[in-house]
């Protein structure tokens, strides 16, 4: 007891020393910082009044085109591991794009048949802790959401075979499959083969597989993903599967293009919609990743600074959760190779307060709660860790703060 | 009949000439020409790495601002003619943020209450001949539409008054208020009254007030408009109308910039869809719009430029059917001072067989019947002539062929 009560007053006495430092840090976005940003500088005016022709001589000013310029679609069919045939060009958000198309299932039903989802009892099988938005989207339109967990491997697949097999209901699941947010994990080869092959009691059972961070490696090359269009066309099962990615940490956040891939009669059902909602995409900007990117190895290329810089932050965090929190069974912490995130487990019912605590230090922390459906995490442990947006100085000292205050409660509350 | 004769031998004789030549023009699309693109080149490079933060340090590269960048509201709120608080600025298109308001409406029922859209009954009042792809959402979305004869001061709103007030079924209606497509018919002040006071049995009654021609005139200055949203506010109807604009005629038509406006509990519905859906626009088209156009004069100024291109188009045409129909009876055509088409009626049961006629010609107009819903003109006589993308020898010739297809056919058919 005179251990802990010593600790317990050398860490508040690092939290007056924090609360004197009036600190205003914010680690709740898995934003690109400015550094980050300046790679893609070029894009801003590779296309120029002398090269807005694409390809065939299409005036990429023009109205048109309505799924892609052709050239656009070549590159990011490699990107996305499927044909130009399977590929949708969009606007510049893969979210809007998962919107869409939780839309017109609602509205209309599937490519393949069955009553519009928004006449019918529909449940999704959602991996936890998972990225917040997909749960928004799910939540807008009524869709009763069933935790999933998220393993090093995948989601639990004995449990989603489970659920699937005899339960009407459930329309579909999400999945991050690589370098999960807020995980890191991919999916392994095995789990990529039984979604594709399971049974499902839903006719038109869909996976929204948001391959976010398809490019995402933080130093150690690109993590090999197994290919599930491949793998649910081989089995029978060509549309169950909806694969969404996007530029936006690659170029730009607010002006990258955002794409999607399906096959059997999902694309033309797509398309359906498509024709009815616009006149087509901003082909300039498919034009400018085409010209400033060139091919697949430019994008790697290009992906290997962003990991140079990253890379550099994440290990800052992870030294310093290490040098607080080893040993001390107060913390558990993923080390990702890729993506945008770290996910801490506090002891059960923890996160909250320290969330809580290091906003009064001045140290935003995403919502307790954010990475499950309905901001409801059932032990109250999980939090989202963001390394990219600030810069190192800061970034050390909000992860330290974190770290003493997980401390701190974790003491407090074994009282 | 001699005389008839020899007309129709003559006008034989002409078209054989045409055929001969082997013409492949094409008169569709309400395109902008080449010479119109060039004149927004500036927009291309115009944000570059020295200027891409917009006012308070904004990023525009980053994500983040759901609604659009303040400095866009700014400036296209003026072009809207509304306050920045009642503006969205969206992606590049404008027919998609209708499409998606339509979708709101169908899954969700309107900002003030009232049953889904999807769960209704449901009629929309639509203005003809009018725009083929306001007719295409009703269609895709299931809405019944009931054509209303668009007149030189706007839709007839003796018919409008009658249908509204008493057939609660009927839950809105299309109208391009300005140089509308086909006619350029731009509502007078009475017609805007009529529309922000009519009493409605339907509770969430909407218009869909989609001013694509804002500041598209031919040379004679900006047509007046009548301000409805404003009106519809003080006649204690906030919420009936929805205002749409772009700038896809303005800068580019690939890559400009989609806005709406509304007002009393519109905008915060339409903001709580957005957030699901997106987590922002492009901010760096935005801020290029801002830095190229400067302000509302800027605008006005470069529309200018294109008056003085698509004007002698637009003469061009004129002068052809004056010179080849006039005195004869056999068509009557709008001579709008904006917008982008010319509507012309043939005498009934004409258009079809005209429209097929220059096709085998090498002359493809817009297929009959697109001006009006189901694409059925139930005159089958409107034709919409599209003047601005072709050069002008190619439209002068394209016009000829129309002018004597109109003629033979006339003849022909008055057998």
């Amino acid at each position: 007891m005179a251990e802990k009560q010593e600790q317990l007053q050398l860490l508040k006495s690092r939290i007056a020393d924090f609360k004197a430092q009036k600190l205003t840090l914010d680690m709740t976005r898995g934003k690109p910082g400015t550094t980050q940003l300046d790679l893609g500088n070029g894009l801003l005016t590779c296309v120029n009044e002398t090269n807005y022709r694409a390809r065939d001589g299409i005036d990429t000013r023009n109205y048109g085109i309505l799924d892609g310029l052709p050239q656009a679609k070549e590159l990011f069919s490699q990107y996305m591991g499927v044909t130009p045939e399977e590929i949708i060009i969009g606007g510049n958000s893969s979210l809007n794009m998962m919107y869409d198309t939780f839309a017109q299932l609602m509205t209309y039903g599937s490519s393949t048949g069955g009553d519009p989802w928004s006449s019918r009892k529909k449940k999704f099988l959602c991996p936890v802790p998972g990225y917040d938005r997909h749960f928004t989207i799910c939540e807008h339109f009524g869709i009763r959401m069933i935790n999933i967990d998220m393993n090093p491997d995948g989601p639990d697949m004995e449990t989603i075979e489970e659920y699937v097999k005899s339960d009407e209901d459930i329309v579909g699941m999400w999945c991050v499959p690589r370098y999960s947010n807020p995980t890191g994990y991919t999916c392994s080869a095995e789990t990529v083969e039984r979604l594709a092959v399971m049974p499902t009691k839903c006719k038109d059972f869909r996976i929204f597989w948001d391959d976010a961070y398809a490019v995402h490696f933080l130093g150690s090359g690109r993590a090999p993903l197994a290919d599930l269009l491949t793998a649910c066309k081989k089995a029978g099962n060509p549309e169950r599967v909806f694969i969404f990615a996007s530029t936006s940490k690659v170029s730009f956040p607010g002006a990258g293009i955002a794409m999607m891939a399906s096959a059997g009669q999902n694309p033309a059902w797509l398309k359906k919609r498509l024709f009815a909602q616009t006149i087509g995409p901003d082909k300039i900007n498919m034009l400018r990743h085409v010209i400033f990117f060139k091919n697949m190895e430019g994008i790697l290329r290009h992906m290997e600074k962003h990991a140079r810089i990253i890379g550099l932050k994440f290990q800052a965090v992870l030294d310093i959760l290490s040098a607080e929190l080893d040993g001390k069974d107060m913390a558990a912490w993923t080390r990702p190779q890729g993506g945008y995130f770290i996910s801490l487990n506090t002891r059960n019912n923890c996160a909250r307060k320290v969330i809580s605590m290091a906003g009064e230090l001045g140290v935003k922390l995403t919502p307790a709660g954010s990475t499950f459906p309905y901001k409801n995490d059932p032990l109250d442990r999980n939090i989202r860790i963001a390394p990219t947006f600030p810069d190192m100085e800061d970034l050390k000292k909000a992860a330290e703060v974190l770290a003493v205050c997980i401390q701190y409660v974790s003491l407090a509350q074994a009282g």
